[in-house]
């Protein structure tokens, strides 16, 4: 294996290792034609992921959620994302997971059960939801008109590809020179980001959507964070006019991390930089990576050969 | 070229002709990893597109709306339809187009604005969104309890893989015998299936579902057949009692054309076979497109090659 092949990102796909710039799947794959597939990202900074564990237990959530039941299991599934690391050669990497319908064994089948669901992953460089600079001068985030897809719909909680109205956000707030944007539901609360968790901070206490999110890893981590420094921290249901009205706010996703916001709409928040607590937890949240929290080593690559 | 190759179906993938099962699409590309693509499907009957005009300019208008361009031009699109069935050699086919977001030109870059967008398509035998012989008996049909997502959130009328919810309401109907299903949306009105648009007769009077739904092109020509038969027919809205109320149900499909309904959750309608109305719709369907209706002969290859 010519290991200078994977310098661009590993993938493994029906049961093989390849460089990630050949990792392609089928065109009549439900897992396109239907975006019939559920998945997970993880982030390994400086050789180790950050809460490996927590991001297969919700992978296997959502898999179960939607019926779908690779060949792999979870060990298999977690030395198969040890490996596209170690293979291309990241200390810091984007990791993602995806389990795809696939095609019906049965021909002209037009039923999920018939299908044989397959298991994808790859390693790739570092991806930033929102871009370092931007990140450090505060992201401008526009409230989308669109309405957030109901829960009742689409469940948010399982991780996937259906962003239609994401998308259509992110076309509204780049037509009006944001960043990004983050979506209500149609009774106006708000929920989440294209590909991110939101928070905000009103007097000292920390707030993110109770509805219309993913439960990330990250806001999870924030909330933990939150209650081990003493600061009052929950999900709740938060109207745009409470939103409209924060103090701090803050973004938060595994590609990422803490990401502050210094614009709301119109409404620049505080000094036009990102605010204190979110300073804070952005540093914490680093510092405690530093530190070796919820790490797993990256196995090496000789050391998986000799098992 | 060796044309056998193509004998399960052909593909054209940025600017390649391939045998459709070397067909595939990057495991980045956002046309799967946020399912921001836009699609059409058209078929061919006994070498002859149907109603092609149409469903060109309902896939430009898909695009338009998610701000898809590739680089291919209308003519273009339309000749790589015709090679794509010349060179699978198919009579009878289903021929699908397909424009997706692709993947940035900056590297990092998370705007759909900086993506290269490209137009695959593929040609493959004929498929029928329910079984022939399920057809012959009538489908039985489940309503759905998961609502559909809502016209505001995605546009039902841009054709879409975002399928999660009718993939939801085959779970159901799967589970319970059925053999496909409807859904409501979340005011209980009537929408589409999984793939098709769907019809009800009560009193001679025809109705097809008004929101919630694709502009079906088949949708359309049954309109149409209704006016040239001297039959009432609109689109309107359906609460979901005055559905379970019809006499008879059909669904309408590019795949599979006018497909009676025979069961309607635990209602048998009339005889528990295909009604009347129904069958004498798909009759003319069928004879019309015998007879050359909105026929656009397939270029055969040689004289492509000869342009």
């Amino acid at each position: 294996m010519d290991i200078s092949s994977f310098a661009n990102g590993a993938a493994y796909i029906r049961g093989r290792f390849v460089p990630i710039q050949d990792a392609s799947i089928p065109v009549t794959d439900w897992g396109f034609t239907r975006s019939d597939c559920v998945y997970d990202v993880v982030h390994v900074f400086k050789n180790g992921f950050f809460r490996l564990d927590d991001h297969l237990d919700r992978f296997a959530a959502s898999m179960k959620a939607r019926r779908l039941e690779p060949p792999e299991g979870r060990n298999e599934i977690e030395a198969v994302l040890h490996r596209c690391v170690a293979l291309a050669g990241l200390a810091d990497a984007y990791v993602a997971m995806v389990t795809l319908r696939g095609r019906p064994r049965v021909a002209g089948s037009r039923r999920p059960a018939d299908c044989d669901n397959h298991f994808i992953a790859y390693a790739i460089p570092w991806i930033d939801v929102i871009p370092k600079d931007v990140q450090e001068r505060g992201a401008h985030l526009h409230i989308a008109g669109i309405p957030r897809v109901p829960d009742a719909s689409v469940d948010p909680t399982v991780k996937n590809y259906q962003w239609s109205d994401l998308t259509s956000g992110l076309f509204e707030a780049h037509d009006q020179g944001y960043d990004t944007a983050v979506l209500c539901d149609a009774q106006g609360f708000l929920t989440e980001g294209p590909g991110f968790n939101i928070f905000m901070v009103k007097d000292g206490r920390v707030l993110t959507p109770d509805r219309g999110s993913l439960h990330g890893i990250t806001r999870k981590s924030v909330l933990e964070l939150c209650a081990g420094m003493g600061i009052e921290a929950q999900a709740a249901a938060i109207p745009r006019s409470l939103f409209e009205d924060a103090d701090e706010v803050f973004a938060a996703t595994t590609a990422g991390g803490v990401m502050p916001v210094s614009r709301v709409g119109k409404r620049i928040l505080g000094n036009d930089r990102p605010g204190p607590l979110s300073l804070k937890l952005k540093e914490a949240y680093w510092r405690k990576h530093e530190e070796g929290w919820h790490r797993t080593p990256v196995r090496p690559l000789d050391k998986m050969a000799a098992e």
